[in-house]
């Protein structure tokens, strides 16, 4: 995807896609239509965009589409797509949690690939099944952990496959956040609405929602197994039904100990997951807010800022890098990249070509991976804050 | 375009867009496909990508252009284009400096929207030139000075306007590279080639192509008017035809004074544009490689620091934003936003329609303004730093 | 101690001061002795340097100290000085942690006013038993908690109490370091050396050294009690006899939740200490490695970056600054200012005047406090880290 | 003045310092005092601390001064302590400007050496012919010129020295400040009455009090001298009487550009002295208001974060620094250094011993240099912003 090939899209065939959710007053389906579009791999044909029928087709005229195509449930779009000549190759779930499971699983039989929101499902049972439908269908399954898009993530996790920190003996990862300090969900507002309401967000609040990202990010990068977790989940807003503060610690398979900390409820934190990583030769330190540089220190020797696209990045980050060092990228660049990464997927299933091995993108594993994750964090602190495996 | 609006392209009846320049090894006109394709305002359909013959043909069929729209030439593609039922109605002229005149001129007269990339011309009489040619097309043109694309720009530019920072005193704003700190363009690096070359770039280096984004930052957020410039332009890199260094101070037309440095032999620098506006009621600074803060202090208070969507953001900042706060937004949004105001108008022209005055982008007005920096600027220089006129 | 009343040392008479430790190769003595002479209400007069004699006169010698005043050992300096007329008044204990308990209990039962470095002593039953002495001879008893003494961890406090945080509800605190990344301790390197040996330091390696300070700066400006801890203490470095890294998780009486973080392996950290409080209406953030800042967020509002000295500095903190704000005050003065406010309240024991309330220095009620944190620790974590009350 | 000799004051013999200026109400000379205390080279024992006879007295007793010490005027110190056997080795000077030449003189006239704030004088006729004075007499002349004590400072100078960064080119130094940005010298405040008085002043205002010490810095660091200055001295503030913001442009006798910033009209700005110098090798960035790290950049590579005392730092940092990396040093610690360097000075003088040649601090060569720029920049700024030879 480096500068010259950002548009072959257009050459290579836009992958045909529709996306499930994202309707009016969503948050997220439009973060994955503009992803999709960035470099140009995927075109927007079909939506089953809101569960009720007016907004359905009220969000898909807003959005250019062919009212024909504009459908109102997941199931009518997928048995009908699949019967198109020029149905949708691909969709994009972007529902709340709850309806993850049965749209990807309809899609799947369809013969569809899906990009699925994360958390993958509600429950560690309904990921399982996913994922053995999946695995028999042998169709792309991308979960977006959009966070491992950015340039400096993927060149972190190559410093540390190649050694350059040693053995790993720390990784502290946050993901603090403040607006549900107050009890936003009371006052209608349809983000808060459903993330705080167990029936569409699943067991984990504050964990589900943000404190997976940072558990995937941590590993992703790290490479290593988490094999117990201790977890404090905490409820500080007066009637709110799922957590929203998470403290807990991390025993790995190596020895390494970590850290985790989420939260909705820390005031003056807007989207703040940050990742540190220590190991015997040296470590460094990343933040989403200002994503285009890495501090890294090898021991005994200066900091060093590693900046995207500048002096010290590697060919992995140049891969998915759009633009010159000095001009940041952002959150949409790196979501786009998940995109555009599987669409490589994508075509190399539907040409029967070979896959570059570097493409990179979070799969159905790694859906499954924080899914129990999120369980085991609800266990250990049903417990009383007990240590329990993973 | 706010988060609802974003994808409304896709309905309003996408701008059929074609290209000139941005070939292969091109650096912007990628940017510019780019920036056209995120909002969803445009269709790229056309393109006269290279003076080159077969790289013409070769990056066309790259980005998945019909052969049959990929051009020789810019006036075969202009005059080919207007006699098309389905011809572009608007250009994108990224191709180096001299030759943004003819092309524009063409288009123009084709009765074809321009979207130049700065600066507009070579010489301020032939910016003149095209200007008058412009005002008579009734057409919408626009100069991509893409920093004012920014939320907080805008937002800063709207501080200064309702007399948040009370009079301006004091202005400083710079744009420090490295990029060129050795001969580059004597291993025939493709950006370095043109960019210090007289032919090609005109009589600026240095301050044509970074130091006039600096200046019309300023412009842009202070309103202001320079009268008077002392200008230094330095080529410190031997054989190098250009300068490479700017030392400019600036008198402005209410008393204000001024500092504007731009470089491009200032190791550590990759894209450091920044500015500093200091009033008799409060101060802010801005820095484009972390562009989502604004630190802004009222006299006599805490320093506050603004963030792109969040507490403090205002509607002018909120219509241009695209995520939440947190969420860093770059480069690339900045300049889609440029797009997509210009989209705005291009429709409006289209459509009979009122044009929202909200709407802002760089028009030939700021072009020609920058044209006449570049002039002063080098004419100050060569007198041996004489305070000069604009 | 404004700028004005700076130097009224020198006037209001000189605390005649004695030290213990702090002789050749040692690092914190030079600390004390600068921070009790920085605001000149110290004069130091008498030594026991080192427990080697050669090297306790070798010492003395250099530090300009009369011969006579140049001790052996710390119960000589003890017993003569009590009987001298002008004697000291006060020592300072700056000796590896297990001589704090015998130096400092020596000292108050000869009348003489004991600051002493942290932690108190190596077990929580000798630091009760040191307690129940001081509180019967009704002698000042500091305990060098120096990070209190910031100008902004003041503020910070007075905020919380004022209830500009609201109710509090998250605590993260840490301090990371990297100095004993690798096994330093058996080069001979003298710091590392007396730190990793249990003999010396106690049960808490890290979690002593610098855990401690973490524990003490949370509970400082929070005013929160800690009812229980779950904590890890990891030893990384093959062959060393403490704990190299510690996570701990905190449950307060409230009902907040913190987290602690303190390392000695963390590449990258020189000395980390961080606070972080988050409350239903606001949060803030500090670092010592730029102490002069204090990053404040009421809830719903821009950040705001509050200077010390600066605008938005309340008296609490201007009481304990000495210069104008944008000049960066560090961790010598935060030091001395503990050393002034203990001067503070020798002088009204000396003189039978009435202390002034705004006084504040960590006593020995905090030095027992931590010593309990750092045996609750220790406990927690051989029990395979278990929830455990302090 | 490594951690070890920190206090060999006290063996060495302190030096008997007295004080002109500095009295009640005063801001340098109680900086002055303390940098003199830090470590432990002097004893203050004399003053003329205020010219306002009670105010004098008052001052001395406040301080703990003997008041057969406390004199009513500088010439009567200066004539009295000469003929004491323990009388005043050294003088510090800390008066408004227009006394600092005649004090200096008395002083150099009794054999007694100075250490003078800065500007040396009001004029450069002044300047000169004390210079001639001081240097006839064969004393130690210090000007404090505090922020070349700052240990990456001198990093950077040795850096520079050693051609790790090359042929300099560009140099941009600024220092501004806020505190001016109303016109405060009516309200009576002491410091920015006398500050905007010409009589006191000098004809240099912010030029004069903060443009000399940012032009300093800059030289000591680059060691390049100036040949000629364009500048433009500004007065915002409606009646007062001197310039509050300067806009300077510099051309180096090696083919160099700067610029140089001083105002004291820029909210949100405390003490933001910052320096930027940029070679054909690399470049660096520093800042005083966090001066523990230095920026630099070796072209071509990523920034490294040199820290002060930490890794990458010099022995020529180590030889002046006090604590750990990590633990910042401040304003006060530097001003130190400079009184700790020319103490060494003075014991070499009075010893006749051989001074080592590592000791460095500002002498009256600089101060003649900063006084020539000053009338420089106001004869530059009088002819129109004309350029100026030095």
């Amino acid at each position: 995807m480096a500068i010259e090939g950002k548009d072959d899209g257009g050459a290579g065939g836009r992958i045909r896609l529709g996306m499930v959710g994202g309707g009016e007053g969503a948050f997220i389906g439009a973060v994955h239509r503009l992803a999709a579009r960035m470099d140009d791999h995927y075109t927007f044909v079909a939506g089953a965009l809101s569960a009720t029928p007016e907004k359905a087709l009220r969000s898909g005229a807003a959005l250019g589409l062919d009212p024909r195509r504009t459908y109102g449930s997941f199931e009518e779009m997928a048995s009908r797509e699949r019967r198109l000549k020029d149905g949708i190759e691909a969709v994009a779930i972007v529902t709340p949690n709850h309806m993850h499971a049965p749209a990807s699983a309809a899609f799947l039989k369809a013969g569809i690939h899906v990009i699925c929101d994360k958390p993958l499902t509600t429950t560690l049972k309904e990921a399982n099944k996913l994922r053995a439908l999946a695995q028999k269908s042998g169709l792309v399954f991308c979960v977006t952990h959009n966070y491992t898009g950015f340039p400096l993530i993927r060149q972190a996790r190559e410093m540390v496959r190649s050694g350059e920190l040693g053995e790993i003996r720390v990784v502290q990862v946050e993901y603090p956040q403040d607006w549900l300090t107050e009890p936003l969900e009371q006052t209608g507002q349809k983000q808060a609405d459903w993330r705080t309401d167990p029936a569409r967000s699943g067991a984990g609040g504050c964990v589900g929602d943000i404190g997976t990202h940072a558990y995937n990010l941590a590993e992703f990068v790290t490479g290593l197994d988490v094999t117990e977790i201790c977890a404090e989940l905490t409820t500080f807003v007066n009637g709110r039904r799922l957590d929203d503060n998470v403290q807990i610690m991390l025993r790995y398979a190596n020895g390494a100990r970590g850290a985790l900390w989420a939260s909705q409820v820390a005031p003056g934190n807007e989207n703040g997951l940050q990742l540190r990583v220590y190991g015997t030769k040296g470590g460094f330190h990343w933040r989403q807010d200002n994503p285009n540089y890495l501090f890294y220190t090898p021991f005994g020797k200066p900091t060093q800022i590693l900046t995207r696209g500048g002096a010290g990045a590697t060919a992995v980050a140049g891969r998915v890098t759009r633009i010159p060092s000095g001009h940041p990228e952002g959150y949409l660049e790196a979501f786009a990249t998940i995109y555009t990464e599987a669409a490589a997927a994508i075509r190399a299933a539907r040409d029967g070509t070979r896959l570059d091995p570097a493409v990179t993108f979070p799969t159905i594993d790694d859906g499954v991976k924080g899914v129990a994750f999120i369980e085991a964090a609800v266990r250990s602190s049903a417990k009383g804050g007990a240590w329990t495996k993973l």
